[in-house]
C-alpha cells in the first residue's frame, strides 16, 4: 500500500477542500425550504463518482435521490456495498454556532460544520479512498458499490421503498455492507460497532377548548392542554426511569454476561463523562451501567415541546393546543410497530377529559447486532489497524441506523460500522465537527479494508 | 337624566369612533418593541380628559407612564376614584384573527381588536360618562379622580410604586374605587362582581447537559431537561385537581353555605358552558361545581412550555434547555410570596440530578371580596338598572385585579367592579371583542353612578 499511503499524503489538501465544499451545503431534509439544497448535495456526491470514472446513476425515489454508483466486478473477489448519507440534521438553535453551520471552518485540527461528521465527512472517506486507488492503481481489488442517500435524518423513505423495488436485490447484491456513520470509542481509541439501538419517533398533538383562554376566568374549569401534555409525557417513564407502555420490554434482547463484562471492562468513567456534559449527575434505567443505558437498554426522550406564550414578560392564557415530539430508542427485538399500537392505547386511555389526541407515527427503525466472528470482521480490525495505528475495540452504539436492518432483511447481508467519529462531535447539536486527523485515518483505513476485504476468497 | 341621555344617544357615533382610535394603537406592555405605542395609548387617553377640561397630568413612574385627572371637590358629595388600563396583552397566535388585532373591525355589532373589551373599551365608558355630563351640565355631581395606568397585563409595578410614594394616598384620597373590568353574567344580564382571585405568576428555567446532545449517543444516560420539565409540572398536582405545594390550602377562605347556594342559583349550565368552549368534558378539582371552581378555588395552569425541537419533521436532540411559564390562581386569603417559597422549595426536592433550575417569580396578587353591604353597592345596582334595564346579580370572577387589593391596602378603599364584558368576548385570546351595545348601556349606567353616589351623604 506504500503507493496508496503516498497518494493519500500528498492529496490531504485537497481532500479536505472537497469536504468542505460538500459542508457548504445546507443540505437538511426535515425542512423543505432546503430541498432545492438536498438535490446540490445529491448533485455533488454523483459528480464525485463520475470523476473518477465509475458507472453513476442519480435514482429518483418517492423522497429524496440516491447516488448509486459501482466498479467493474472483480472475479473471485467480494462485493462491498458501501452506503452513506448526504443530508443533515436542522442546525438550530443558530445562535449557538460559533461559526455559521454551512460555512466549514477548520479550527485546532477540526472542521466545524452541520454534518462534518454525521454523515459527510465519513462517508467520504470511502468515496476518497476509491479514488486513492483508482488514480494509483487504475483499478479496486473489489467491486465496490455505493448507494449515498438524502434521507436519513428524516426516515429514509427514499431508500426503504427502493430497496423494495423489483431487481434492486440483484443490483445491490453485495457479501458485506460498509458504512461510517458511528463513532471511535475515545480519542485514540478506534472501534467497531456490532450493535445498534432502534427507534420509534413520535408527534403528538392536544386540543383542548376551541380557542386560547383567559386563565383567569377559565382557569380550574377545563383541562389545560399544556398541564395534560405534561401529565401524559411524566406518565410515559416511572422512577425508576423504566418506561411504562404496557408490553415495552416483552421482547428486549438482555445484555450477556460476556457483553456487560466487556463493557466493563472499557476505559469509561462516569466522573470523566459527567464532566464532558457539563452535568453534576447522571441519570437513568436502574441498576444499569451508563454505557449499558446508552448502548443496549431502551429510553425515552422528549425532543420537542410546545404551546401557549413563549414571548418576553408573561401572559395569562389557557392555551387551545399543545404539543410535543418525542421518541423510545429502542434495542434489538423490539418491534417500533408493536410499540407504536401499545403506546397509542395507553395514552388514549389516560386522556384527561376535554381533550382529544392525535398521535403521529413519524419513523420507526428495529434495533440490531451484528455477528463478531466473520472473515469480514477480522478485515476491517486489521484494515483500522494500518489507518489508526491501533487495534480497534468492540462496542455498540446507542443512535440508529435502521438502514442495518433493512440490508440485513431485504438483501441479506450484514454490515460493518466502523466509525470515524468521536463522541464529543457535537451531531445533531451546535457546532458539530469532525476531526481532520481522523478524516484521513478513515480514508486510510477504508483503501486498507479494500485490500483486506480483497483476500477474502468468495 | 333625559338631557344626559339624549347627548349620549346623540353622541353614540362619535364614541365608537373615538374607541376605535384607541383600538389602533398596539399598546402591548409585555413585549418592549411595542412600548412606544404604550405612551402613544397614554397620550391620547390624556387628551380624552384635557378636552373636556379636566385637570390632567401625566405621571411618570419606574415603568409606564400614569394619566391622573380629577374634577372639582363637590362639598359635601363623596369623591369617585375610577381605575382602567390602557395597555393589552400580546396578540398572538396573530394568525387565528379574522380580521387584525389592531384595525378595530366592527361585525354584528361587536368591535373586534385586542383590548376591545380588556380594557380599554370598558375604561373609556367613565371617561365619556363624565364628558356627557360635563357637556349637558358643565360639571359633575361627584368629585372624579382617574388612574389610568399601563402596566396592567404585566403586573402594574409602576402604579403599585407610585402608591407608595409621600403624598399619593392624599391625592387619590376617595370613598370608593369604580373598575370596568370584568364581566356580565350573561348577554343581558349583568353583574356585580364582588370576589376577584389573586395569582402567583412564574416562569421556570431548566438547564441539562451544557449543549444539544445527539439522543441516540446519550440517550439513557443524563436526564432530559424536557423529560425533568414535564414531571416537574406534572408534580404540582395530583389526580384529583389539588395542588401538591405544602401549605397550599391552609389559608384558603372557604365559600360559605349561602355563596354556594347564590352560584348554584344562578343560570349556568355545564352543557352549554361545555359547548361555548368547545370541549366534550369539563375537568377540575373535585368536589367543587364549575362555578366554584373559576370563581372561589384556586388552580395551577401552565401558560407556555418550550425547548429542543418545534419545526418541521423529526430531530432525534436531547436539549439542553427547557422552559415554561405558569401560574396559580389564588383565592382570598392565600398569599402569593408565601406560596412563591413554598414552590421553590418542593420544585428543588424534587430536581432530578444533572438538572439546574431557574424560577424566577414574575408576579403576585392576593384575591379579594368586596363587602356586598354598602351604600356604594346599592348605588351601582341602581345604576346599572338604569344603564342595562335590568338588575344585576352579585358573583365572583376567577381572574386577578391586583390593583383592588393594593387600593384596599394603601388607600383603605373599597371597590365596586363593574363589569360590562361578556364571557365570550375572547380577553387574552384571539378575536377579542365587546359588544357595542354593551359599550353604550355601559356609558349610561356609568353616568348613572354618579348621579346615585351623589346622594350618599359624606
Amino acid at each position: 500500500m506504500e503507493d496508496i499511503r503516498k497518494y493519500l499524503d500528498a492529496e490531504r489538501g485537497t481532500f479536505e477542500r472537497d469536504l468542505c465544499q460538500l459542508l457548504a451545503i445546507p443540505s437538511v431534509a426535515a425542512d423543505s425550504k432546503y430541498h432545492p439544497d438536498v438535490r446540490r448535495a445529491a448533485d455533488w456526491v454523483a459528480g464525485q463518482f463520475q470523476a473518477m470514472g465509475l458507472k453513476t446513476e442519480k435514482i429518483e425515489t418517492i423522497g429524496q435521490p440516491l447516488i448509486y454508483a459501482e466498479s467493474p466486478a472483480i472475479p473471485g473477489a467480494p462485493t462491498v456495498l458501501v452506503y452513506g448519507h448526504y443530508d443533515v440534521q436542522p442546525a438550530d438553535p443558530l445562535n449557538e454556532w460559533v461559526t455559521p453551520p454551512f460555512e466549514p471552518t477548520i479550527r485546532n485540527g477540526n472542521v466545524y460544520a452541520r454534518g462534518a461528521t454525521d454523515d459527510k465527512g465519513q462517508m467520504l472517506t470511502h468515496v476518497l479512498s476509491t479514488r486513492a486507488w483508482l488514480k494509483t492503481r487504475g483499478k479496486l481489488p473489489v467491486q465496490l458499490k455505493f448507494v449515498i442517500e438524502g434521507e436519513e435524518e428524516v426516515g429514509s423513505k427514499g431508500i426503504y421503498d427502493y430497496l423494495k423495488q423489483p431487481g434492486v436485490t440483484d443490483k445491490l447484491k453485495s457479501d458485506i455492507v460498509v458504512i461510517s456513520d458511528t463513532s471511535q470509542f475515545a480519542p485514540g481509541q478506534p472501534a467497531i460497532t456490532y450493535g445498534l439501538r432502534g427507534i420509534a419517533y413520535f408527534e403528538i398533538r392536544l386540543t383542548g377548548p376551541k380557542q386560547d383562554l383567559h386563565s383567569g376566568t377559565f382557569g380550574g374549569a377545563v383541562t389545560n392542554p399544556l398541564n395534560a401534555l405534561a401529565s401524559l409525557l411524566h406518565a410515559l417513564r416511572d422512577a425508576n426511569g423504566r418506561v411504562q407502555v404496557p408490553g415495552f420490554y416483552d421482547d428486549v434482547l438482555a445484555l450477556s454476561d460476556r457483553e456487560r463484562k466487556q463493557f466493563a471492562a472499557l476505559p469509561f468513567s462516569d466522573e470523566s463523562f459527567k464532566e464532558q456534559l457539563g452535568v453534576a449527575g447522571l441519570y437513568g434505567e436502574k441498576d444499569f451501567s451508563t454505557l449499558e443505558r446508552r448502548w443496549a437498554r431502551p429510553t425515552f426522550d422528549v425532543h420537542g415541546l410546545w404551546g401557549g406564550y413563549q414571548g418576553e414578560g408573561g401572559k395569562t392564557v389557557l392555551p387551545a393546543k399543545a404539543g410535543a415530539k418525542f421518541s423510545f430508542r429502542l434495542v434489538p427485538n423490539q418491534d417500533p410497530k408493536k410499540i407504536a399500537a401499545s403506546l397509542e392505547t395507553f395514552l388514549k386511555e389516560r386522556l384527561p377529559p376535554g381533550i382529544t389526541m392525535e398521535l403521529i407515527y413519524m419513523s420507526g427503525a428495529q434495533g440490531c447486532v451484528v455477528p463478531l466472528e466473520s472473515p469480514f470482521m477480522a478485515a476491517a480490525e486489521q484494515a483500522i489497524e494500518t489507518g489508526f495505528g491501533k487495534r480497534p475495540v468492540f462496542i455498540r452504539e446507542g443512535g440508529s441506523i435502521p438502514i442495518v436492518t433493512n440490508f440485513k432483511q431485504q438483501l441479506g447481508v450484514d454490515t460493518l460500522l466502523l466509525g470515524w467519529g468521536l463522541d464529543d462531535d457535537n451531531t445533531h447539536s451546535p457546532n458539530e465537527k469532525f476531526n481532520l486527523g481522523d478524516f484521513h485515518r478513515g480514508i486510510c483505513a477504508s483503501a486498507a479494508l479494500w485490500e483486506e476485504i480483497a483476500k477474502i476468497k468468495r
